[in-house]
């Protein structure tokens, strides 16, 4: 028995027997729903990696040889592996494990992932500048695989076939949710071979080594004259599997080869995502993909939220159900129908809802392509996930003025997930891009009021933006609109604060609760900018300070100097925001937001500094 | 005899015998040659697609199917059969018709690329909002079809089967100069299946069509049970092809079938870039893609550059090799090994150099690879290509501080290309990304001085970025290393210009020349900003005007307002950029410049005003 604790490096891992092996697999997955049942984070993708990760550590050598993770997620096994069991407490928390491959944790943490599909290229970029002889291997999930990076890295890869790159595809028939395309079927085919490959297993384990390897020769060879097996052969990789993830030996014989192997190659797993905790072994939603603390016994959450309260993503997708009622209109999104709440609007407007999976070049472009036929488009994308299809959205989408409604799901401040999610940088992004308007609601009830607004009168790409997190539903009223004017919240004598989204809400709470006597202005519209108010609060000479959660760059507070400058008014401008050089990390949001000058408490310090 | 001049619309095609279709390719072959030696243009590609394009409105219906020409650069065989040969002579010129798609310039005009690879995803989003039954078609190249957003169109295809998808793959086996990768092999395997396609036409001309489908099904049927023919039959496409796509009844035999198609189909076409023009086709460089004005006897260029200039490309290319010579560092570029003048660096560093075609996100993600090892990488990219990698620059490169100096070339306006190539947004882009700088020098002297000083100091991404255009070469020296402060290159009394780039040589001059009393500022770094020079600046309390020939939102005018809003300056700052709503047309660039403001005459008229 290895207490787990115990672990300083993976070294430890070559001296057990199987049977250790397989008890050291039970043991991490008990520590994984332990731990994640308290601390919250990937569960599922972690559960379905397990033997696949030991297996690694087993074959390769991790003082040589480089292991990368896509997405970065399911690198927990990898993570205990390499010594960090006793900070899985601190996971995801402020200063704690990041939740994410993280170089600073470990120098076993090669490639911060956290944007998917980016191995293969990162593979080949370090395979090319790296003299030393060793192996380097992308472990790639069967949906990030589909992703154009991906594709082009995979394409790639032939161009340096002597330098022996190896892809585990672990291929667990889900990705984020489901995944979609030809591809999948073309692995459908090849995972339909298992049963060839539960016949290779057998000859593997009744004829020695190098009989097998000769076997494996002679039947590439017999078929090469016809053609290929599969899309890996014919992209050049010497093709193993589809073998099953979870029988460890067999998962460690098959690595023996492939790390002998003299061409590049792809070892083809197929593993359950889950596996091993019923609740999440039978998930088919995605809803074990990425959890708060739950209750181990029954798989239930700990802590659910209020009946009058919703997320962000919940109230749009909600919304989109409801208006859909008053008019037809097409969703794209990509792999997002679990993580924004889509499924009720997926199964009722079947024809209307496109999932495309993890391509968001394509959700774009396809988006711009049903816009050109004057019909209402609502593209859905993460924050982060967002900048993916910054070229799309510019040239494709805005250029062409065309007429989608772009949810931005996660702007801000994304908690947990850290420095690859945050949701900071869309808005300088959208803010230079032609014809496009940007939005950002205080709450709920406009957030329906702005979409309403974009659905009445869109005349270009229309960007409304929202926060992870949730909000009071209380008073949602699905036939609001809201216009782009700015207003009030609270109305003082010695400062005028502008800014936008919930924080507008707490700092107006903030004002009130310490008597201030400030103008607080909810900018729910910020391109274009309402000039009409910003003349008038310009002309009551009180400072402004302008509050974003976002790196200034090109966003409210510039175009705010802008205007001062061009109108010659004098009022001092103040930014509260993020510079761009800063890297914002993991955490619950608020110790992030402490750290970062965003709690309730921070905001009040700038407050009083800006009244001086 | 079809006068091309006659040509209202592409109705009168169909009258048409096949000699007379023959005689028409010919006809438009002479006219392309004869018309783009004297405007210049895109040569090459579009002689290569002259009987596809031709059999496409014989087969097709224009009225009611829709044609997406990928990249669009090769439409000019489609401008003429839709009516507009009487404004060829206005070729790229300003107010004059369009290099590439343009909606505003015909109702045949459906989708502007200008970035290679979006028509299969455009074409999904056609297809999902189109109600009539029209058919769709995707003309696409060898080397357009292997980027990501194409691998993601393709890869979705299968969902929207029953709206019978149609690609024409237009294999020129060259691309803008020369196909990479494993799927480049994939398809010289299909070509390699010429003789079959040989075959296939045979039996299509004995047997009667239903016949051959027939033969065709049964062949696919036999196949079937072993596995699919081809990457294509993999991805739910029925493949056709590659058949010989300068053979223009035989195209129109093939179109005529996959017009009756019942699934997604690709009709993979062979072609010679550069068909019926000697120089053209002999061409393996890429010289004859795009071609100014040129002697039609020679092929050589009508005018040629001064023995002292050189255009910024040939100069950083130049720098490149003899820098190599002093330390090793690798080169990695999408698809612009010609177009960047690289063949030399190339030819003596093979092993250094990595041409990854039209693949800016997999380029990003392997320079970070690379820059992992902490090995110097040059990444050289268009200024409107690296949007494309927006989202890898950003995460993985910038946000891991990973040292890759970044090449950004045809920065500013590029003129003739127009409204797809702008180099204007890149700076909004690098501006608000962490840990990089961003620098463009004034001339090529410069242009080496911000590379040596990049090798020597690099400690975090830096961004170079340079215009399309030529320099003086005169003062040229290898060895010049500048660094990052601001200099003045005209001192005077009533007046601050700052700027960067060559505009502040031309802004120089202008002061000069007009006896104007202005300091004129080279404000090479525009991320991080001169700060002590900064300061000098407002100390003399003049006004200060900030000409950048960018988009302006978050760039250098936006970081000064900042500067002064925080340090309590009172002079007043004026810019002179682009509004971010602006889309900026094609044209020579100095007609270009006329209208946008940044002509010598407009710049004097800015300053003039500044003045005031």
């Amino acid at each position: 028995m290895i207490d787990l604790k115990e672990i300083k490096d993976p070294s430890f891992i070559k001296q057990l027997s199987k049977k250790e092996l397989k008890q050291l697999a039970c043991d991490i997955r008990r520590f994984l729903i332990d731990n994640i049942s308290k601390t919250g984070g990937h569960l599922s993708s972690n559960l379905g990696i397990v033997e696949l990760t030991i297996a690694m550590y087993y074959v390769f050598d991790p003082e040589k040889d480089k292991f990368l993770f896509d997405v970065g997620h399911q690198s927990y096994v990898h993570k205990i592996l390499t010594g960090r069991v006793s900070r899985f407490d601190t996971l995801r928390q402020f200063k704690g494990l990041s939740g994410y491959i993280d170089k600073s944790e470990s120098k076993y943490d090669i490639w911060e992932s956290g944007h998917s599909s980016t191995t293969i290229s990162a593979m080949s970029g370090i395979l090319i500048s790296s003299e030393e002889d060793s192996r380097v291997v992308s472990v790639i999930g069967d949906s990030s695989i589909m992703n154009g990076v991906a594709q082009e890295g995979l394409n790639f890869i032939s161009q340096i076939k002597e330098k022996r790159p190896i892809v585990i595809l672990n291929d667990n028939k889900m990705g984020i949710s489901k995944s979609v395309g030809a591809l999948t079927k073309v692995y459908n085919k090849l995972r339909g071979g298992v049963v060839y490959g539960g016949i290779k297993k057998v000859s593997n384990k009744i004829f020695p080594g190098f009989f097998t390897r000769w076997i494996h020769q002679i039947k590439r060879g017999i078929k090469g004259f016809i053609q290929h097996d599969n899309i890996f052969e014919d992209l050049g990789f010497d093709y193993y599997g589809p073998y099953d993830g979870h029988d460890i030996s067999y998962v460690i014989k098959m690595m023996k080869k492939i790390k002998k192997s003299k061409e590049p190659v792809v070892l083809h797993l197929l593993t359950q995502k889950g596996k091993g905790y019923k609740p999440s072994e039978d998930d088919k939603t995605g809803d074990y993909h990425g959890v708060s603390s739950f209750d181990v016994e029954t798989g239930k959450p700990l802590n659910s939220l209020p009946e009058n309260v919703n997320s962000y993503s919940k109230v749009v997708a909600d919304y989109l159900v409801k208006h859909r009622e008053k008019e037809q209109f097409y969703v794209v999104t990509p792999a997002m129908k679990s993580g924004a709440k889509l499924e009720e609007f997926a199964s009722l407007y079947p024809r209307d809802f496109y999932d495309v999976g993890i391509a968001e070049e394509h959700a774009a472009v396809m988006s711009a392509g049903m816009a050109l036929s004057n019909k209402k488009v609502v593209l859905l994308m993460y924050s982060t996930f967002a900048q993916r299809a910054y070229d799309q959205i510019l040239n494709d989408i805005s250029r062409q003025n065309l007429k989608v409604i772009i949810g931005i799901d996660r702007a801000g401040i994304v908690g947990e997930d850290g420095s690859t999610h945050q949701g900071i940088y869309d808005l300088s992004m959208f803010m230079h891009m032609p014809n496009i308007k940007v939005a950002m609601p205080k709450d709920a009830r406009e957030t329906i009021g702005l979409f309403n607004y974009a659905f009445k009168n869109i005349d270009s790409p229309f960007v409304i933006r929202y926060p992870r997190g949730n909000s009071l539903i209380d008073d949602i009223d699905y036939s609001y609109v809201c216009d782009l004017s700015w207003d009030y919240l609270a109305q003082g004598k010695e400062l005028n604060i502008i800014s936008f989204g919930p924080d507008v809400i707490r700092i107006k709470n903030i004002v009130i609760d310490n008597n201030i006597s400030a103008n607080v202005i909810n900018a729910r519209s910020i391109k274009p900018l309402d000039e009409n108010t910003l003349d008038e609060i310009f002309k009551n000479k009180l400072p402004i300070l302008v509050v974003e959660q976002a790196v200034s760059s090109g966003t409210l507070y510039h175009k705010i100097l802008d205007f001062k400058e061009q109108n010659n008014y004098i009022s001092k401008v103040i930014s509260h925001s993020f510079n761009p050089d800063t890297i914002i990390t993991h955490g619950k949001i608020n110790d992030v937001y402490e750290h970062y000058g965003f709690s309730d408490n921070e905001l009040l310090k700038c407050i009083k500094g800006a009244l001086k």
